[in-house]
């Protein structure tokens, strides 16, 4: 009797998010084995004109609204810069606590990855510029065109967690490097 | 006949939050009218050894269980200083983001006070200190005791926004003021 097909592991839905006061960008990705798919991608936009609760109700309602049509399985978010202007570290601050809040109110789990990790894990070096994590997002997912900026970088984000989270690729000991900032996806393993 | 005898003003509720990524203070009180009653106040701790987005979804699930308990009609958020350390100051926005993310996705509508407005508001004067807070909120709401710091900062700011955004005192005119702060209130009237 021929031993039964090994049963294909079903894909995982990853959440990439490039947090930003101004611009949110995100992008959702299928991973199953060592395979990426493009799923969607955007970006959550808030009027400048808008008290902060207002701005920051926007980021939070827009998050909630991609988790409920698209479904993740798990989130990954970017780490941000210091702004030389302290004001702006607080308000991009916000900006990113109000995502991280709703993607965790949303009960997904969500891992952290710093710039260079990312580029790392989709471009190879962690000096890449942001035209080549585009050209590279573009080639790993099969996209016709380059994708925007953000869109690129969250998607850029969801890749780096496919790359460390499952163990493909250069990332593959994410989950227990020392910085810490992948504790949350350890914790799923 | 006689003249048909007023209908009192329903009770207005306000959630007051004093933000911190350690220590994040609420309290709740009704104002009807020039009078204050004490309802409720507390702390949402997160411990310092979880990963940020556990901790941030500590805030975000807190404050939607405070709303759901307390069923205020309209909260109030203070501001808050920039720390020496950048890096810090990135932490508590994120803190405060998430406190107001929540408080806007669960439908409320979020004024900002600056600590001096506060102070302005409940002791009389901008300079106060922690103690003359806590002393006054515990005169304005007729508490047996003081309560505790983080706590009386939270009480203090919704009695601010009872004072600012009903008319009662000192700033009656705040949803005016140039600062802008209050706009989200202002829009409300």
């Amino acid at each position: 009797m021929p031993a039964p097909a090994s049963t294909p592991t079903a894909p995982l839905r990853l959440l990439g998010i490039d947090p930003g006061l101004r611009i949110t960008g995100f992008g959702v990705v299928d991973a199953q084995g060592s395979k990426l798919a493009y799923v969607a991608s955007g970006c959550i936009r808030t009027d400048e004109k808008m008290p902060l609760p207002e701005r920051l109700g926007v980021i939070t309602r827009g998050i909630a609204e991609i988790v409920a049509t698209y479904a993740p399985g798990q989130a990954a978010i970017e780490e941000v810069f210091l702004n030389k202007n302290p004001w702006s570290t607080l308000l991009l601050g916000q900006a990113r606590g109000a995502a991280i809040g709703a993607l965790v109110g949303s009960g997904l789990p969500v891992a952290e990855y710093g710039t260079m990790q990312i580029k790392q894990a989709v471009v190879g070096h962690g000096r890449a510029t942001k035209e080549q994590v585009q050209h590279m997002v573009r080639r790993l997912l099969s996209l016709p065109g380059d994708p925007s900026p953000d869109a690129a970088d969250a998607l850029a984000c969801a890749i780096a967690h496919a790359h460390g989270g499952q163990g493909l690729g250069a990332l593959s000991s994410a989950g227990r490097r020392k910085s810490g900032r992948l504790t949350s996806l350890a914790k799923l393993k």
